[in-house]
């Protein structure tokens, strides 16, 4: 980390130091045409957004790290916070402002601002009051990194993806939301409890709305490549309907829980988003449950929405979506979902 | 992670499914004598306690993690936060209660947990309160964990540790406090700053109380391996001595600064603890500055008194402190720091 | 690293140094009952041998690693080679020795070592050779970690598997062939390329012999949890039953391919084994193809055979073994493959 | 790692399974210019430099890893056997030819080639046949990628060094030998052994030639920060001189037993090159002892020549060089190091 706006004692002295302590070997040498910076910005520093940004840096994924937000003391102390463990980290430079311009040239950014919801307020007046924040982030967001995916992490998470497309400017295949990637690795916790296995042997996709409207993929669940609902068929191991029902709804119920219990979530989403941001900026072409505009898949063809599906991510952004067999059940359950999301888009003034 | 209560809606299905989904080869066999697992536990689920859980989780340090809290509400929710990114995240059991019986067998213990300062309260009224929580702490810990190494990480860290040192009844080789860790990664963070390098190519220490009286050994200084102050020298570089000394403010400062700004620490705190279990777990004998009972060294003999000298670390704890050769002013200025803890720590009623 | 035999001019100075650079605080402190140390030991330090160990080594998994070869000249300069990456590397003690006792209280136990093959030497002729040095081996090896996990890597690996088996007198769970686990990699490899994912986001076995009887399981393979078959029938795609026997052909020509193309193969079978003692020491859980006493499993009836089977992994050896649901086809081909080793192991003398 | 030239069975399926499995949502989406990757290239598939690629590939440090030899099965050969481990890596594009196209655009190439000595070849005519190799290679590599960093490995270092800086026509902070970064790390493993500590805490550096003539700069070793002559002036510790330089003369000596016991080095030159990918490619400004133009620094003046320097390296390459205090025999001896390059340098025709 480096030439923080904080250091300022050393003053003159530091630059004689710096001065002698190193001298360039050709100092007519131009600039390596290889000397770019991989870039994260983060906009919003609070539990989330910070939970992100220190996930990130731990995993070493980026050389640069920014951050935004409209506080500038909760700011600049989240910033010297990071800073300040500079000896335990590889180095990275970490920046903080309330101005985007300390944005510029990210690979990706990353917004998780979002407004509190005032007592008695209604969820549409909360989104509408979002959607206005938004129009106030995202343009200067784009305006700063042209180039940039963007990730939301706000929530409603798909009706401000969508907002976010529309404020932003950018092709559909840079604008993504965190969707249900959280909600699936939740899903595969509790599959792998049970089972006590691995969850990272453990395939299980939720997809649609993250929220109540999710749809849990169980015809596509498997664990260590086996199929379970086949394989549960096949071993003529009786099951009700209901019992995979309640694991679904443990799931949706699990985001509450956590935020009854301790106020807001962090940690799980912030190894969520690093996640996506390790796929996305290293290209990994991995395949997540993410917001894309779901529009002409799976038979969701009644406007612009956006919701989760099964997504090969890579630098680029979105690089396709997978074409799953879903049962009947599934698929129409998805269409619901996007019918709810869309529902609640068009009472919206953006 | 694993077998955590959460999980009780598979029920009886996910018992039939792990029993037909694995079958062993070999019931009779003895469970091997290697199966040791390597355990920390935290006490105290605040915001230091779960920065330091986190990062220890990400740095894949720990079999098991136990978490320990008055607030079961807080600390079941810091949970299953923390289980819900199994899927992100090697298999690391983690378990949380009000009981201390969960710490059972651990490696390494680390107190984090402490009262807040109620508004009038005077220092010395706070600490009394801080040793009454302690002989609640201590005693359970070590039951539990008569073998573990105890780290204490609330403030004030040097006179708590001898706390824990009395109250555990453990050897003080297996008692240390995090100390002025944090202060010298802050130190080693602000002279790589003014220089351009890497903060990790600095070595710097700050000795004595994790405090207003800590000791910054600037004739121990180097970057890359060359001692900052007979480099000035040589160089006959001029420089004030008032400078040195505002960088070193500039340290004790920023922890007042990072508090007032956003009314905690946590990230720098975390990478530290982390850094520090990470050389006791894995027996790394690296050399940090942290609290540990310093009588009989460097001329401090008014009494058994914790405060941060450079340490060997390894998996049984303090293997030694390192014998530095300090200027007259740098000792006279350690021993004052350790008669001033002694002060308070005489006022004490343990 | 640590105390190599190799160190010897620092001679008294080095003593007096280390004493008087650092003091115990509290010399009659006990030493603490956590002070284990996880252990692993390579026997043959080949080119097979000396990846595993150096991927083992990078991926920070041990504490202590222990090389074991008849040639004392070659492996003291394997040993000298990992040492002198000290500074790069976590601190890990590495040891190395033509006698066994080097070995002692490992956690886990790999074997590589093998006889090559003379010219015009029949198969069954090597192999009785093989025996014949496992002889003088795996009875060492089991005397000084007797509560170790065997993991034997020499070829023909099911074969020498079962023989490692009867001279250790260890319970089957804690005998494991590396098996498929690479021919796994491989086939995993081969459907990412051609598909465009990543690796990691596919499942697919090859099951039974590690050699040219063995089975790939079609029917469970997936990516991303889509069942690859089942898509091909559902969408529609044709595909000749031929092009699937090629991959699978590929898959068990690669090895052959590489032995061809620079003499031997090193570099995938060194992440192969790593990534097996990752689970087994760290108790993972996870499930890899691997060699184990296949006798009950799918049919398997004929006598103490080890093949590949889907088996989970854990700091004990295997856990268990899945209970797939193979094709009628895929189930003769694992039996016949099972009956291939038998003969072979039939006609040796153990 | 994906589209090796070696995938050809799939065929038409893969073509059918890959179109249909994933649909892109916005097919008029430009490409991200945030598409940049990070690549490698390894000229030489050598022992030393496929331990170099396998660490890098490892350490995860690449997006793309290009391989160039002569030898074209070997070459092939290698290619697979690290593509083989793709299930157990992050996703990296693995390139191998004999072709340098194949190394287009990298950030860093490593030259590792070198012709063996014949029987009874003189030193001055074995170099003069490895100048007329590299007079092949390093043409070739800067045509292919002009902005790129050159990091040669191949012996004599130093000087061929200075040959790749006249052949590449690179500005000179962009050409580096690994020279004695490698030296350094056994010195380091040497001080830490003795001492007991964590070679990462022993600051110490080999400088000059990596060679016979390198010199051990012993008024700049450190350990935890502690100058050890200065330790060992003020504890009174006696100590002979001789004793020093038996040392450093353990650690020339070393490179040459390791070569005696094992025919070659590998792990240790892999580990350390790999190091100093990694401060170049995520721009670490940490300071490496490394071989650059020597010419002003230390009153050497005599001609353009390379050896090593402690220099600060980030990601355009060489960003100054450290400005030690040395004794006046230290300085002498480096000055003496660099007029026996000086003298090789002169007999070359380049």
């Amino acid at each position: 980390m480096e030439k923080s706006p904080s250091s300022s004692s050393l003053g003159p002295m530091g630059l004689n130091i710096a001065q002698s302590f190193f001298r360039p070997i050709d100092k007519a040498a131009p600039l390596s045409p290889t000397s770019r910076r991989t870039k994260v910005s983060v906009i919003g520093a609070g539990n989330v957004g910070m939970a992100i940004a220190q996930t990130i840096l731990t995993q070493d994924l980026v050389d640069e790290l920014a951050l935004v937000d409209a506080q500038p003391n909760k700011l600049r102390g989240e910033m010297l916070d990071l800073q300040h463990a500079a000896a335990f980290l590889p180095r990275t430079k970490i920046l903080a402002s309330v101005d985007y311009e300390v944005t510029g040239g990210s690979d990706l950014c990353i917004v998780t601002a979002g407004v509190r919801q005032n007592s008695g307020e209604s969820r549409l007046n909360l989104l509408q009051r979002n959607v206005a924040l938004f129009a106030k982030i995202i343009p200067s967001v784009a305006k700063y990194s042209p180039g940039s995916v963007l990730m939301i992490v706000s929530n409603p998470v798909d009706v401000l993806t969508h907002v976010a497309w529309k404020l932003s400017g950018f092709p559909s295949n840079r604008v993504i939301g965190s969707g249900t990637n959280l909600d699936s690795s939740r899903f595969r916790f509790l599959i792998a409890d049970h089972l006590d296995v691995n969850a990272q042997d453990v395939q299980a996709y939720i997809m649609g709305e993250h929220g109540d409207s999710s749809v849990a993929l169980w015809s596509s669940i498997s664990v260590g490549g086996v199929p379970i609902l086949s394989f549960l068929e096949k071993q003529q191991i009786a099951f009700e309907k209901e019992t995979l029902e309640n694991i679904h709804k443990e799931v949706i119920e699990s985001a509450y829980e956590v935020i009854r219990l301790k106020d807001y979530t962090s940690w799980a989403i912030g190894y969520s988003v690093a996640s996506l941001a390790r796929t996305i900026l290293r290209d990994q072409r991995r395949i997540h449950p993410v917001s894309v505009l779901a529009k002409g898949f799976y038979g969701i063809d009644g406007g612009d929405v956006f919701l989760s599906l099964p997504t090969q991510l890579g630098r680029g952004g979105v690089l396709g979506v997978a074409n799953l067999h879903l049962t009947d059940e599934e698929a129409d359950r998805l269409r619901e979902s996007a019918s709810i999301i869309l529902t609640v888009q068009c009472q919206l003034q953006i």
